[in-house]
């Protein structure tokens, strides 16, 4: 006999990696499962979303399951904390108040925890924004790995800056404020013991002081995007999708640090999908590209922005680079996951 | 050579089951470890906190690390809705907004991940208020336990309603809005298969209706709280702690059904250590306390509402009970863990 594979139809749908890997099949799941479930209406998604009746006030709430807990320049504390500040800020929200909920594994070490927390603290200092709740679960060994933290962020607007992923316009000059590839690979590397680790540091920061500079020019920052899970290409294709506009950048202008490039080339990954945790891609208003850029690079967060593309009126939905042999590609978004636990 | 047992400074501290159940380590925990990491202020540890800058609006955040999943009465879902817009209640604050983050175990049926979801948007709906925000990471198995879930709530209070659990005074009255003992019991005969749970249902519920009815007497509300992690014991105690007051309850008044007692009887476990999720503690103005009662018991989901007690200048920080043989006996806040993985 023959072994008959049974069809998506006759085993039971699972919930696979790639569904929390912000890229096609996240979107699968949060369309077909949790926001019919939950009655949220259908429309763009959002770092961040306005809260009811006070619309000067975005929040954002994000979970951190990043494996190891420490990394080269950060751990999973400054990460939560820096995830959600930069969140609120891609709404135009400067930080008002932070909550964090910790679920612990029986048997961790209070120092590791120690660490941990003086450095979210350390961090929401550094973003001059208070912890103001919190909780703390405890479970049996063996029901989580080690620790995971939830951040939820509440942001007061900039006056005037209503930067969303569904904002951007053709002619729009697409900025990047700073290198790309840098998270993913420091966890990776660390976490397979690669040996990479030494060249390579995450980028993991507050972004709210980079958006702030971009306040004077409020109402030209029309799309503001920070490429986490999904790295650069899901952003991109995440403007193009809610903006129903075009996105096209030039491969020559993406800023991929040597040992980023050379850690992708050995292992396969695409630097394009991976994870970033301090930088952000803004769609501006062609007129005020030159001066956003100054503004950017005025702040040390900033130093390496760059225009790396436009945004177009064709191809609606879809993302196309220019390679550096001159060909165009398209960049789809990714499917699932690369590299899982990044963040 | 007798074995020597290495004394507390010589092995390692590590995170303990009791660390999150809601008692006088997971106390510990935050006051040495947590908070001054976090450069939290020193202070009452309220269910909700205040938003700086915006004095009307409050906002808590909890982890729900429940086992079963699902059990008589509720599931996860509903259990991590309602346990935030109880903790917002508590302060006198309306859910205006929740956010929902979830960690996921790489194959979780999706089937299940639909019914908790549904669960919430049912019990979102149920206590009007939208899901704004979400977050979903999935880990590899055996990373998590199934499910864990993350609710934050933004509440806005009530006017003249500023209910803390600093703000109890002598001569107050103390109510409970309905019987205890009934969510732990419930979850814990489910999950051991004791068979108990033919007769008791968790009490998870919102109590936001409740907290409403009491505006009318808003100024004479002086401390709201729910009796979750640690039980009733838990809750007065914090009180008694924070208000620097005693309190007294008569246990003859305390309103523990019978299949409760029963399967506290059995199981060796104190009724009063027992988490709920659906009933409240008020210490109330004496003058007001007739009026609350009757505006509790107006609504279906206070009509077992009782008074247990009174606010005493005695023995400040101490929960006294007189018991059913006349007896006076401490009512100790719980040191740990009677039952993990309640909530």
């Amino acid at each position: 006999m023959t072994p008959v594979c049974p069809g998506p139809h006759h085993e039971e749908e699972r919930v696979l990696l790639g569904h929390g890997a912000g890229g096609r099949l996240s979107a699968e799941l949060l369309g077909s499962v949790l926001l019919p479930a939950l009655g949220a209406p259908d429309g763009p998604l959002e770092d961040a979303a306005l809260l009811p009746g006070h619309p000067e006030l975005v929040v954002s709430t994000d979970g951190f399951v990043v494996k190891p807990l420490f990394f080269p320049g950060g751990d999973i504390g400054s990460l939560a904390v820096h995830g959600t500040v930069n969140d609120l800020a891609m709404r135009g929200g400067m930080p008002v108040a932070l909550t964090l909920s910790l679920v612990l594994e029986e048997g961790l070490p209070l120092s590791e925890l120690r660490t941990v927390m003086e450095s979210a603290g350390k961090a929401a200092g550094g973003a001059d924004v208070p912890v103001v709740a919190g909780d703390t679960k405890v479970v049996e060994r063996g029901a989580v790995d080690r620790m995971f933290l939830t951040t939820t962020g509440i942001g007061r607007r900039l006056p005037f800056m209503r930067p969303s992923a569904a904002g951007a316009r053709p002619g729009d000059a697409i900025l990047l404020s700073g290198p790309i590839g840098l998270h993913g690979t420091a966890v990776l590397s660390t976490r397979e013991g690669l040996g990479f680790e030494a060249d390579i540091a995450s980028d993991t920061r507050p972004l709210h002081r980079l958006v702030r500079a971009l306040a004077p020019l409020a109402g030209h920052v029309h799309a503001l995007r920070d490429p986490t899970r999904g790295g650069l290409a899901a952003a991109l294709n995440e403007i193009a999708r809610d903006s129903r506009v075009g996105t096209e950048i030039d491969e020559s202008r993406l800023p991929v640090p040597a040992p980023v490039a050379a850690a992708c080339d050995l292992l396969g990954l695409d630097p394009l999908q991976v994870a970033n945790e301090g930088c952000f891609v803004a769609c501006t208003h062609e007129s005020a590209a030159d001066t956003a850029l100054t503004a950017l690079r005025s702040l040390p967060e900033g130093c390496g922005a760059v225009r790396i593309g436009n945004v177009v009126p064709d191809h609606p939905g879809r993302v196309v680079m220019r390679t550096l042999v001159g060909a165009r590609r398209v960049v789809d978004m990714p499917l699932g996951e690369q590299l899982p636990r990044i963040c």
